[in-house]
């Protein structure tokens, strides 16, 4: 997947007049992209997550506005508006954590009430522009993710904040990847139960680029940190409040306090467009919940059964337990809301 | 597999001239049993993970000495001590850190150093002791726990320390049997990676006994705790240094330091025969790496993959850290040398 030009993996293909998404679900296993044509096939896509990851649910969203114009509004119905609000509605409900999600919708919408001819280019140029600009941000990131770092000889990351997660070269992996240019790193990437996005993507994603990783699992941590053999945790975001505490798959928080206990340091590293200036603070962030067959034993998912299961997929970090947060207009350490604000301002 | 004299599931059954073992690693979905007429076949079951759990790995141990003397004295050969000492050696090597496996090798030697007729009838009855006196300990421990807990609303454990892995009735879930016989206790439990010992084990055995219990990711307990559901985590000992230190299943240190974080409290349920009174502390106890095919995708399992596994089964957690080790002999509060050693001269 890696050609001579440095590119990384790209889960989202757009090909002009489809979209071409890459089934996370089979890796490492299987290589194997699926074809879009409308936003009920994108929604599909990230509700069953074929996609995944903040900022790449945004671009996909994008993308689903875009086919889902190029499909009413070519059709020159009276009523494709109507279709196409019902398709950024069900875009939105696709997954509720997320910002990036809504903030792609908005920029989406933005266009669509001010463009009046060639609507289906300007929505599709938009959908490229957010794609781009991710990339772009996500390189920005890591070369300044990678100077924070400094002379670490070790970091952990979790879930897979990478490539596959992103519009490319990803957000804690664009760190990973960059600090790994400069100089030799020692990379462990916990499983992330229940998914294993760390154990099926992230080191998938890795060994892509030739970097070599060691994978352990989530409750093992602790006793890694406690080993000295890492300095950093380094994890991407899925929605950050205002004043800095950040929302992640969940796991985050837990290395949170680990990572504290032990002096080891918590980056997270995620675009402008993660951070929720809506909201104060991380209590306000909707924590999804998936079904309990994502951890139960088959026999238990049965009604009755004196078995169940607890899956938030997501938790809080308070700002107060991360070091830095790294985005592309710059870098804010010990975040609080007042410091956030400094980035807010940069244009 | 219960029945109304409340009996536990029983993974150890000796059937007077063989053992019965469950294989636990079919479990939920299928209870088989293996029989097992001589040592090498039980070194293979605990190598194997058939039977796991300190105390149970030291009961199946102790009946595998039994039926090597009943093998190799019965045949009259001149060579019957040494064969019998190369089972008991290959007993000893079947896993490393749970200190039960040696003590209980240790108790079946001094039968053989002592006896000099009847030898097989003394070692078959000094296993069953062993066996028997394992679940009298578990009950004694179970109301010892509950008294501890007192007016807890709700608990977690981790791994299993049940039935399934004593010989009956179980350590931790020994306390969480006897406490939820006296009043309402919401039970959860992680699931446990890599082996999944909560997700396949734990739920199932506390299902047998109509139990509820909330499975749950092992990297959500920290969001668990902060959301106030859980007062204790209560989990078993693989081995117990003379300070308190405890090693027990990987993720144990990691939940140690969450608790304490949020106010939640930590207890370890063990025998006397889990502590290592030749061991000052935790820093001295040999931790088990296991197959690094426990972690990884199948696909990596190559040599010259990029991507490897880093596998410890266990951790230490230092006693600072533990609010109640309870033993058949007690339970010691804030656990430090000198309160062990309380334990240690009671009679």
């Amino acid at each position: 997947m890696t050609d001579q030009n440095n590119e990384t993996v790209q889960a989202l293909q757009w090909m002009g007049t489809y979209l071409r998404v890459l089934d996370q679900r089979q890796l490492p296993d299987t290589l194997s992209y699926d074809v879009y044509h409308d936003a009920k096939g994108v929604a599909e896509a990230i509700v069953t997550m074929r996609v995944r990851g903040a900022p790449a649910i945004g671009i996909a969203a994008a993308y689903g506005v875009a086919l889902s114009v190029s499909q009413h509004y070519l059709n020159a119905t009276d009523d494709w508006q109507q279709k196409v609000a019902e398709d950024i509605a069900l875009l939105a409900k696709s997954r509720p954590t997320a910002v990036n999600l809504f903030w792609a919708l908005a920029q989406m919408e933005a266009v669509l009430a001010q463009t009046s001819e060639n609507l289906v280019v300007a929505c599709v140029a938009c959908a490229e522009k957010i794609h781009a600009d991710d990339i772009i941000a996500n390189r920005r990131m890591g070369e300044l993710g990678a100077d924070v770092l400094a002379a670490a000889k070790g970091v952990m990351t979790h879930c897979n904040a990478g490539a596959l997660a992103t519009g490319g070269y990803g957000t804690a992996l664009g760190v990973i990847r960059s600090a790994v240019s400069r100089q030799p790193l020692n990379v462990y990437a916990g499983e992330t139960r229940p998914w294993l996005q760390g154990a099926r993507l992230t080191v998938w994603e890795l060994a892509q680029d030739h970097i070599p990783v060691t994978l352990l699992a989530d409750s093992a941590a602790a006793w890694l940190m406690k080993s000295g053999a890492i300095d950093w945790i380094i994890v991407g975001a899925d929605r950050i409040a205002a004043n800095g505490d950040t929302a992640n798959k969940v796991g985050t928080y837990s290395l949170a306090i680990l990572a504290k206990q032990h002096g080891v340091k918590l980056m997270v590293v995620a675009p402008t467009t993660t951070i929720d200036w809506t909201i104060e603070t991380g209590e306000h962030i909707e924590i999804e919940h998936r079904h309990s067959n994502e951890l139960l034993p088959t026999c238990y998912n049965t009604a009755g059964s004196l078995v169940s299961a607890w899956n938030p997929v997501f938790d809080v970090t308070p700002a107060e337990f991360i070091s830095a947060i790294v985005t592309e207009r710059g870098v804010v350490l010990n975040p609080t809301e007042c410091r956030m604000r400094e980035i807010r301002d940069v244009i």
